[in-house]
């Protein structure tokens, strides 16, 4: 927002109602808010320098972590189901993704966070896939325009999916589940491809966060089972009840664990 | 969260489902998973390390800044009312300020946040008061502790206000209001001095925030009128549409700005 210095001072008002005030004090307000806009502009100057400096900081970063991501994601491809074990692992993901996309995701190879050179413009993340049965597409791409830069309006974009005739999960999904009568969790979004084919909210996008800030960070601890179940198990016969809310969310998923807890027992 | 490379994957689940693995392939999944591990520490590393450089940046800069804000604060004081009027005019606090504590701030001669050495660590926000008929104090400091540092719990605490007599307004006030029947506006805090002495809640302080992350960085911006309303003044008898619905909600004040607006007119 552009300012001017303007003698229309809102405190007009105030001023008015308090004793006439001589020349040489309202002269002298008039010279210290000359004196307070340079003042302030020399602050606005360090601020936008301290911007920069920490931009430099996270592009630096951003180059140093680059080799390491790629290695991480050779490694990872030499563990079968990683990426959707993790997925499903992870608390707030887990929630958008259906059974039948689950196994459409058992043939993610490989996700990768790309950010934009300005990290503050934007972000892409991708997702490669094996040849699988329900798409044609190699190489699923949701973009984020953020527009810091240029004061562009944020967009997101996603790659058009070519499903494979009747293997579209966005249209037949939806359908099950209505005839299923299934309630709605209480989300943004209801399935995993509803999200990434919807660009409606670029900069509300909370399962594009999710993924870049949290997920790509550090997948392989939501591809681990998290220290707290291990102790819960054990701990004398212990249920769990610490996370008993998280399972209760999940009742729909409790064939998926069973074996997990047979195993368990 | 610490995290265990354990041969116990929630995975083990779908991995038991599919045809069995020779050993060769189990071997190499293990030895992926190490190597995965172990790329991640660098990530981790790497992460931490740019943390504390970004840390560095904003340390180095709060430097920087302060012998401004000190000068500012000096000018500042040579504008009588000028703190009570950018609160008056930030769109947020002034939805906090009572009348009578909008009097009673008229005696604010200076304000000032402290940034901790860690910033991430807390900061101290100081009112500054000279003589005036409500309290004895001549400085009301509200102190963040938010224990970044050592994992502490978060804890505000403020200054004990040694009222005069009668004149304890968070006393005086909710009495006034709930006598006249005023609905609550819909904010967390209901005047100026209950969110100063209020500390139940202090990661969640949104008006401290306003005032350290909005106000403290360009305090002048609201103590002159927004060019958006000179502007209306410049249009043809334009009665400010735009931020009519702001006005709406300020009805109350009205009497306020009366002056004003014969000035207007």
């Amino acid at each position: 927002k552009q300012l001017q210095v303007t003698p229309a001072f809102r405190n007009m008002a105030s001023v008015a109602k308090k004793p006439k005030k001589s020349m040489d004090a309202l002269e002298d307000e008039s010279e210290a808010l000359e004196a307070l806009d340079s003042c302030q502009n020399e602050i606005d100057a360090l601020n936008e320098k301290a911007s920069e400096e920490i931009l430099q900081v996270e592009q630096k970063y951003n180059a140093l972590r680059k080799p390491y991501y790629q290695k991480r994601n050779e490694i990872i491809q030499r563990i079968p189901s990683f990426w959707v074990t993790a997925i499903v692992n992870h608390p707030q993901l887990s929630r958008i993704l259906e059974e039948e996309e689950e196994e459409c995701l058992q043939f993610l190879d490989k996700l990768e966070v790309e950010e934009h050179e300005n990290i503050k413009s934007g972000y892409w993340i991708n997702f490669y896939f094996d040849e699988n049965p329900y798409f044609e597409n190699k190489v699923l791409t949701k973009k984020f325009n953020l527009g810091a830069v240029n004061n562009e309006t944020p967009v997101s974009t996603s790659t058009p999916i070519k499903w494979n005739p009747d293997r579209d999960l966005t249209k037949t999904l939806p359908k099950k589940m209505a005839a299923a009568g299934r309630r709605k969790r209480h989300l943004q979004y209801r399935t995993f491809f509803e999200w990434f084919t919807d660009n409606n909210d670029p900069i509300n996008d909370d399962i594009a966060e999710l993924i870049k800030d949290d997920l790509w960070l550090n997948p392989l601890q939501y591809y681990l089972v998290p220290d707290v179940e291990v102790e819960q198990e054990d701990d004398e016969d212990g249920e769990g009840e610490d996370d008993f809310g998280e399972e209760a969310d999940e009742e729909e998923e409790a064939e998926e664990v069973e074996d997990e807890e047979e195993k368990a027992s």
